[in-house]
């Protein structure tokens, strides 16, 4: 096995019943349980590693259901319907016997076809042009990650000035690391939440559910191997405790490899 | 029970083991098999017709795992864990005892908070302004819908001469029918394929997963109640015979009420 982070992370033992066995990973630790994106990634990883599987993750919703506690996890995830080029994965995550997380999935068999990517790669400094982040780290997954901001940085203060949600930066795993579905679909989980930005003002959050469309096949992966994407999110609303997050992961060629959207909880 | 053609399409029945039966409805026939956005409003109202129901839908995430035949079917829509204000929720529709679509749902009781709009209703001429769409009527649920187009119709030719992915139209149902949730997540796939805009050149497709983020609560859709709908979908990236569609539903007075993304199967 690696002995990168990210993959000790995503260590899963199977059982005998067909699930895996996966623990949560210190380094990917979040202020109250871990990083969503890791268990997201965790989840993509038990779909992966299936014999049964047809073809690559194409997209991914996880509903973060419950808080996890830092220990053993168990992942179920089962084919439950396969086709000629795409197969459909229901997922449940739990720890003593209740389930903390709910998953669906698809898997395809990629075909080339006409392609065209419609949301262009915004105008923005190259990677090496800006700054890597030397922001105090309030949590330790943050560490895991190389992060060049280039606008829309958590608030300096917290004195309600927000005007934006809007948010863009570099990024890439620290160290380096070829870029694979799980990175992915641990990095479309990588911003600050938005309501922070919008509102200059602190407030409890967490992710409720969280869905990833992954645009890249295998060889735009190894095409982008281990260098910078360009991390962008933005809000559409906030109303009744609750706001959306849309995002994208562009890589320095300007290919759009994932489209990803999420629904976070905010307190008052 | 209403004689609306909308709710005979959601007409549930009980069954011994908690599962609900419906059949498709010839009312909203698509070019094979039904409309995808009853077919998702049905899976919701099975949640929303569950004893043990907590709150209101905020999220829906449906998963096309194959074509619906004609006729009936089961919705099995189980809480699998219920929180102080989330309640989370797996689902299965099946025919003949197979998986023909798996879903995930998320309710919450809502909770008066800081609220804001960060995606503002664009600048669009007033419902009554735009004539009313008489185009050919390709499938029959299509005259469940009173269309108002704006902007990004379909091409008149398929000449390969596309350049853009957005459509903006006003929408409600016909006959009028005041808003509920079960209608927003039938809205959310109000839109023809974002494929046949941006090429110009006909393909077959289907929708692989959908995903709608309520954010309209009771009071809001109370508000709306009959008024058009402001509809906009854009597409972000193509490739390897899929695209992604981001779409916006605005009322009248400017709330946004629902954010909804869906991937998209095409051919060639």
């Amino acid at each position: 096995m690696s002995s990168h982070v990210f993959d000790q992370a995503l260590a899963l033992t199977a059982l005998p019943d067909g699930t895996w066995q996966g623990h949560t990973s210190p380094a990917y630790a979040n202020m109250v349980g871990p990083f969503g994106g890791i268990t997201a990634a965790q989840v993509l990883t038990a779909v992966q590693r299936h014999p049964q599987l047809l073809g690559t993750p194409l997209s991914l919703t996880v509903n973060y259901a419950a808080a996890l506690a830092d220990g053993a996890f168990v992942v179920d995830a089962r084919p439950v319907r396969t086709n000629r080029s795409t197969q459909h994965w229901s997922i449940e995550l739990r720890q003593n016997e209740q389930v903390v997380l709910t998953a669906t999935a698809v898997t395809a068999a990629r075909r080339d076809t006409w392609s065209l990517d419609d949301h262009a790669l915004p105008a923005v400094p190259a990677p090496a042009d800006v700054a890597e982040s030397s922001a105090k780290l309030a949590s330790a997954w943050l560490n895991n990650y190389e992060f060049r901001p280039i606008s829309g940085m958590p608030p300096s203060a917290w004195d309600g000035s927000g005007h934006d949600s809007l948010t863009r930066q570099w990024v890439r795993d620290k160290p380096k690391r070829p870029l694979d579905f799980a990175a992915l679909a641990c990095l479309a989980d990588v911003f600050y939440p938005r309501v922070w930005r919008r509102r200059a003002t602190f407030v409890p959050v967490g992710t409720v559910s969280m869905t990833v469309y992954f645009h890249a096949g295998p060889e735009l992966l190894a095409k982008t191997g281990t260098g910078y994407l360009l991390a962008q999110a933005q809000a559409q609303a906030f109303r009744n405790g609750f706001f959306d997050q849309s995002a994208q992961l562009w890589n320095e060629a300007g290919d759009l490899l994932v489209t990803t959207h999420q629904i976070v909880y905010f307190k008052e």
